[in-house]
């Protein structure tokens, strides 16, 4: 072991889950991708989402209700496109098939597997970012991504982002049972 | 397309990066698991874990530091083994090699790729879980790890986790650059 130490904000977590965060802003439906994302309560179920100074903020703060959506591996070209360009200056409105549930501020996107209306339980203010934590109220999938009634990641086909080399990777092979293979070091 | 609605609870998101989150409890170090972490501000950089009521909570709240800890997929066991026993009653002190950087309470584990040392920044108390937003102040990795001085997730070789199937997943390929795939898109 040679230890060295790196610069801090060259740091993240690997990797991370992309999703496409949905808001109205000023009226329109706008999707900016986001990869700092997290659940962070158990129950009530809530989600973080982690936002510098963006256009989808303002929609946020007013409506107090948001999107996350899941894309797949075939929407990486449009999941990028959506975080190259911002909705101050492009209309993202139509990129994609939107639908709604009950939350009328919070559009879902009919093409992800998974798709998480939410309302805004807080919002932290942090030095540069503000953590949006929100409360699923409703969750949108299909049948076609469930197996025995749970989401099944083989079928949703998620990407994950790694930074700062700034790549997207596809999830690899099962390696594991969670809260079971390391049951061989309980004394 | 036929959406159909599903419980929240049953929703995290897919897939979410394995840690291990080191404290000092009662003057004995101990390490759980923990995959819902986060990257939550830019400059300075900021993580957030969300805990539950665990035992390492008691050391991050007299301390205030922690480490989070990225292990690799040949650690898949004894990362497990962390999340299935509770450091109350067993000793996981002497499971990993441990180091310290500047911060004595923030216990490093030698055998992970990047270990990263925190300072707490606040803690937000949500209805169940407690999200301890921590400020790294050393991060450590190896030459090895590298590649044009950037972490390496090829060589870091991390694993993630999936709920409610309780499955751990190796990083798949490479399918595009991020901030560049989507540019065909641009008008």
């Amino acid at each position: 072991m040679a230890k060295i130490k790196i610069d801090g904000n060259q740091v993240f977590l690997y990797p991370m889950p992309m999703v496409l965060v949905g808001a109205v802003v000023g009226g329109k439906v706008n999707f900016m991708t986001a990869a700092w994302v997290c659940r962070v309560n158990a129950k009530p179920p809530m989600f973080s989402i982690a936002l510098g100074a963006h256009h989808t903020n303002k929609g946020i703060e007013e409506n107090k209700e948001f999107s996350i959506n899941v894309p797949d591996v075939s929407m990486v070209e449009k999941t990028d496109y959506c975080g190259l360009v911002s909705g101050r200056k492009n209309d993202k409105s139509g990129l994609f098939d939107v639908f709604y549930g009950e939350l009328k501020k919070a559009p879902l996107i009919a093409e992800c597997p998974v798709s998480i209306a939410c309302t805004v339980y807080t919002a932290v203010k942090l030095p540069l970012d503000t953590l949006y934590i929100g409360e699923p109220k409703e969750v949108f999938t299909e049948e076609r991504f469930l197996t025995e009634k749970k989401l099944d990641i083989k079928k949703i086909r998620p990407f994950t982002l790694t930074m700062p080399d700034n790549n997207y990777w596809s999830v690899g092979t099962l390696i594991g049972k969670a809260w079971n293979i390391g049951k061989g070091l309980k004394k």
